[in-house]
Parts: C-alpha cells; sequence; structure tokens
C-alpha cells in the first residue's frame, strides 16, 4: 500500500512522526484525478505542522529504515498550544507536484491523465494524492514535477504582498530573510513590477547573494550601522509596509523606527509628539524566531503591527483574481518563479535526524525538496 | 501681563518649564473670542508635551515663588526623540474651560460673551486663551468650568473607543488601566449603550471602585489567576478588541492570547496550526508603560497591534459625527462625561517638585486640575 508521513502529538507530550500505509486512492468522482506526488519543498510553514511544537533537539528515531518512526518531547505549553489535533494522526505538506496517473470519467478529469500538475491543499508527504481536476494547475510542457513544486505557497505568498501593499495604499516594501527562496522571489517580482524594495538579510553573504541578483537595496542586521542604512534605505523607497518572516525580535519595531525617521526627514514636519500621521505597517508572516515580538516605540502612535497569512488573503481578493495570479505563476515558473533546492529526500530519509536537522533549521539558503514517489 | 506656561528642550538636553509673560490676546478678527480660561486637566497626553521626555527624577526649582523655573534631563536617546521641538518655547495643555471675556464683532461671537464655554486646541495652560467662535463649546446653563475642563480628550476617546468597535466589525471591547477617569467614562457609556465591557485593572482597590460603578466584567491583572479570569471574561463578552492605555510589557499579549482561547472554547473548531481567523486587535492609545511591548505570541496568525489616537479618528469620522459627539458630550456633561479630580494646582503650584511628583506619575484614580486664571 502507498505511504503517507504522518505527524502525532500523544496525550502524553510526544511527537510521532512516522510514514502511515493508506489504501491507493482512486477517483471517488467524475471530476476527480490521482496525482503520483513526485516532488515537493519542505517549507517553513509545513514545519508547524510537522513538528506540532516539539522540541526537536530530543528526536529519537526508533522503526526501520524503510518504517523509520521519529519521537520528541513536547514542553507543558507546546502540548497546550496543540490544543484539538493531540491524538489526531494528521497527514502534512502543503504542496506539490506530480503526475495525474488515474481520472474520472469527466472530460476535464481524463484531459490531465499522464500530464504534471501542481497540487495545493496539504497531504502532499504521500505517494499518491487524490485532488479534483478543477483544483490542479497543469505544469507548462516540459516542466519538471521539481519545477512545479513550489508553485503555490511561495509565489503567492510574495505576489500577495505585492497586491496587499498596492491595496493598503503603500508603494514600496520592506521584506525580512530577504535572501530566503521567497525573498529571491519577491525580489524578481519587485524588479519586474518596478516596486521598490528594501531586503534586510542577516548575513554578508546574503547581501552578496541578492545584490548579485540586481536588489538595489539590500541592508545587513548583522552589520554595526544597520539601523542607520535601514533608514536611508528605506528613505529612498519611500517603503511604509514590511512582511516580516523572523517575527520574534526587535527587528519589527526597528523597521518602524527606521520608516518613521525616513518620514521625518522628508517631511521636515513641524514637531508633533503624536510622531508623523503616515500609517507604518509590520505584517509578520512567519516564526523564524518563536520568541516574543518586542517592539520598543519612538515612532509615533500611527502604527500597526499584525499577522498575515496566505489563505485569508486569498480569500480576500476572491477566486476570479487568484486565478489570475496563479496564471502569472504559470507563465513564469521556471523564471520569476523559480525555486531552487539544496538537497532532496525521499519520504523514509525525511525521518533520519541527519535529515530533519537540515530542513528544521531553516537556514536562509537551504532548501529540501522532498520526492514522496520515485516518479 | 497674563502667564503661559512653557515647556522648552534646550540643545544641552535640558527641559526648562517657566511661565512666560505673553500679551493680552483680543479678538484678531469678528469671528473669534478671547477666553479666561479657568480649569484644564493634567492628561496624561498633556504629560508628553511638558515633560519632553526628561527624567524627571533629576528635576530642580529655581527662580522665585510666582515664577518658578524648573529644569531636568534628557537622555540622549530622549533628546534625539525631541527632533524638531529642540529648542522651541512650546505651549502646553490640550483643553479647557473657562469665561468668555472679549469678542469680535460677529453675532455669533458676541453671542458667546460672558458665557462659560469648553476649549479644544492646546495652549490651555494660559490665563487666557483666543479662539474662534465656532470652536467653543458652550455649556449647559449652571456648570462650572472644571465641569467642563475635560469636555473632550477623555469624552471623545471613550466615545470613540465604541464607534471604532462598530465601524471595525466588533461587538464588545476590553479596556486596560480601567479605573483611570477615562475607563470610568468609558464603563458608562458601555452601560448606558448596553456595550459588554472587559475592564482589566491593576489593583484590588481599582476593581472595587468599577463594580461599585456597575461594572459587570473586571478583572485584576495583580491577582494570581489573571490570565484565567481573562479569559472567562473574554468568553463571557465576545470581545475581540481591545484598548490599552498602559503599552510597555506584556498585557497586549496577554489580551491577544486570551481572546484567542475564549474563540476556540466557543467554535469547538478543527486544528488549524494558524490559530482561529478571528480577527483580534490591541489599540495601543497611551504609554503608562514606556517601555518595549513584549508580545509573547501563540494565538494564532489573525491579529493586529497598533496604535490608536484620538485626532486621526475624529478626522476619520468627519465633522458632521464629530459634531453629533459633542452634542452627547454636552448633554451629559455632568453624568456620563463627569470627570473626576484629586487636586488643584494654580499655574506657579504645578511647577513645583511636590505638584509634578503627583500628576506626574500618572496614578490610577488621582487627577490635577489646572487652575491658570482665579476665575
Amino acid at each position: 500500500m502507498p505511504l503517507q508521513l504522518r505527524s502525532l502529538i500523544r496525550p502524553d507530550a510526544t511527537l510521532e512522526l512516522s510514514l502511515a500505509e493508506v489504501p491507493m486512492p482512486t477517483p471517488t468522482h467524475d471530476d476527480e484525478v490521482v496525482v503520483r506526488v513526485e516532488a515537493s519543498p519542505l517549507n517553513p510553514s509545513d514545519l508547524g505542522l510537522l513538528f506540532g511544537g516539539a522540541d526537536m533537539a530530543t528526536a529519537k528515531v526508533s522503526g526501520t529504515a524503510e518504517r523509520p518512526v521519529v519521537t520528541a518531547s513536547l514542553s507543558p505549553v507546546a502540548l497546550a498550544a496543540a490544543g484539538s489535533r493531540v491524538g489526531q494522526s494528521m497527514p502534512v505538506g502543503n504542496e506539490g507536484a506530480g503526475t495525474v496517473v488515474a481520472a474520472g470519467a469527466s472530460a476535464a478529469a481524463q484531459a490531465l491523465l499522464g500530464k504534471k500538475v501542481a497540487l495545493l491543499g496539504g497531504a502532499m508527504y504521500a505517494e499518491y494524492r487524490a485532488m479534483p481536476a478543477a483544483q490542479c494547475l497543469p505544469l507548462p510542457d516540459g516542466a519538471t514535477a521539481a519545477q512545479g513544486a513550489s508553485c503555490f505557497v511561495n509565489p503567492l505568498t510574495s505576489l500577495g504582498m505585492v497586491e496587499t501593499m498596492r491595496r493598503e495604499g503603500h508603494s514600496a516594501l520592506v521584506h525580512t530573510a530577504a535572501a530566503s527562496n521567497l525573498g529571491q522571489m519577491l525580489n524578481r517580482i519587485c524588479l519586474k513590477d518596478g516596486v521598490p524594495l528594501v531586503n534586510i538579510v542577516r548575513k554578508p553573504e546574503q547581501a552578496a547573494l541578492l545584490r548579485g541578483q540586481g536588489a538595489q537595496h539590500v541592508v545587513d542586521s548583522s552589520q554595526p550601522d544597520f539601523q542607520a542604512a535601514l533608514v536611508e534605505a528605506i528613505a529612498a523607497t519611500g517603503a511604509t509596509l514590511a512582511f516580516d518572516a523572523i517575527g520574534g525580535g526587535k527587528l519589527a519595531g526597528q523597521i518602524l523606527l527606521a520608516m518613521e525617521a525616513a518620514i521625518a526627514r522628508k517631511e521636515q514636519a513641524a514637531y508633533s509628539r503624536y510622531g508623523s500621521n503616515v500609517h507604518k505597517q509590520v505584517y509578520v508572516y512567519g516564526s523564524l524566531d518563536r520568541g516574543p515580538i518586542e517592539i520598543a516605540r519612538g515612532f509615533g502612535m500611527t502604527w500597526g503591527v499584525g499577522g498575515w497569512l496566505l489563505f485569508p488573503f486569498l480569500q480576500k481578493i476572491g477566486p476570479h483574481h487568484v486565478q489570475q495570479l496563479k496564471a502569472r505563476v504559470a507563465a513564469e515558473l521556471t523564471t520569476t518563479f523559480a525555486s531552487h533546492y539544496t538537497r532532496e529526500v525521499g519520504l523514509a530519509e525525511a525521518l533520519t535526524l541527519e535529515a530533519i536537522g537540515v530542513y528544521g533549521k531553516q537556514a536562509t539558503g537551504e532548501k529540501v525538496l522532498m520526492r514522496p514517489s520515485a516518479g
């Protein structure tokens, strides 16, 4: 029987990752297809569900090489936060791509038979996945499953940032952890669309990488002049909106402070003890640092920090607009929206401590591609 | 010549508070009046401009009893934050009330002659203030200047909170530092308008005070069961919007956490690693704690924390609606919108270390009324 990766939080505060044997899916109605999943990325947005807040430093592996079982401990706080998922064996994997190997009777489903398609919807860390034909995105001719594996999360998130900027009346962006796959993608979109972008990175080599890809404003938070350089870059772009992948720590507040300083310089405004009345916003969309967000103020009263998430955004803009975004992704799949992987793992290999050590640390520049089926 | 209180930040990082002699104002056009300012509150929103970020623990008094001069030191950070106000001698005092003693030729101005009016617009810590007649709010017959001194900031702020709640789709409120004059006012508005309100206080006697005024949901952050009690109160009211006067510390995050727990209990929803999709918002409108805001997450991705300020809010709702709010304040001046003062000071007395020690600490339950003119 085909394998599917499962994540279970047991009531004894133990995370258990394993490979379950599941029945081979078949089309349950005329409009459904079955896809052999050949490639699926290990995104930061997958790791929350996969690890369930467990302390992966405590991870142990048992079972066999073909059927490994990983266990790790949860703190009482993490167990409480896990809430209703405790005791539920959950499939994992937001997106992937593969070949349609079975199809229902409808013309739309039959038309996909043998085609390579991209999928979004969970349970992608599995050898096979059933899916409505309408939710499959056919890949351009010649594209591989690896090229189509990350069609949705990073492309739609980065497009969503630019779209949010336009909808909320801003004209430039700040992005953190900017050398990530997503950050490189956002940089390509902004270069192509003429959107000024301030890229914040954490290492000199990341700054060099982005500059090599044409980024005009790159600021390295590891440098002693970070805050001053950030003000300069924000002043040059006029950015009043930031998307922050990191979350914990002082960065969100530092960005707001730099925005206010840039605005004050431009406005040469009369003193107001409440600061400028230009709205400054940081959306936190990731949790690379899971610690508390520390916002030291000093940037007036016209500001906001909040969560931003892809799926509510897509719901807000509506299916017609989502379809336009997806069409752009398909059209620019191997250029603007190309993803790069530094490693590939099979289902069983993903459950080794060595592989977890690589994709679990979410290091910028390292990205792992799961290969659930040999394909 | 009449006196006016002034706040000056000198380039040598010293705050200087003094009484300046200014020319007696006269109506400069037909529609202007001159008001003898008889009462003006020392609101937290005045102290930012008054103290300019100086460390008031370093305050010294020189000069004479009639013309005291207070000096205090600013840290380099506070000096930098003072920006363009350095070197500018600034009048202080957002609002006040008094008697119209001179009027321009227009019928509207002449009609106010001898009347008691309330004023908003700065420079109220002064014996006299010129003002356009249209910006004077005539007090109800028999009302004193003390009763009319706080007609604007606290009443419009508390009404603005309820109005913001309605406009942004929430149905109940959380308020912190809830035993303040503003908090008691908000409690009276919510009781009258049927808006469920969770009052967060920091001391048992404050909880007793609010309960004595009919508050149904009072939670004391000094108690060991604070977080659990907060969840209960939020669950009972359905509040998803909070107004926070404190700012610094962990409270904003604790409120978001309690909101999410109350929502999860109600929804009994399937597990989502992103939390509920109900938007939870905390608006910070004060800085009783000037330290960093620390937001420990764990309440999903659908949240916001941001600044909220009265004047941009009034601009947003427009003059017609503002007029409606002001009319309500005038009609309920001695009931819903009554303010209570624990002490009165004259202009010179306000510049004593002893008085600064009282109004400077912004203790809930203590409120000082300035009496610029004998009246």
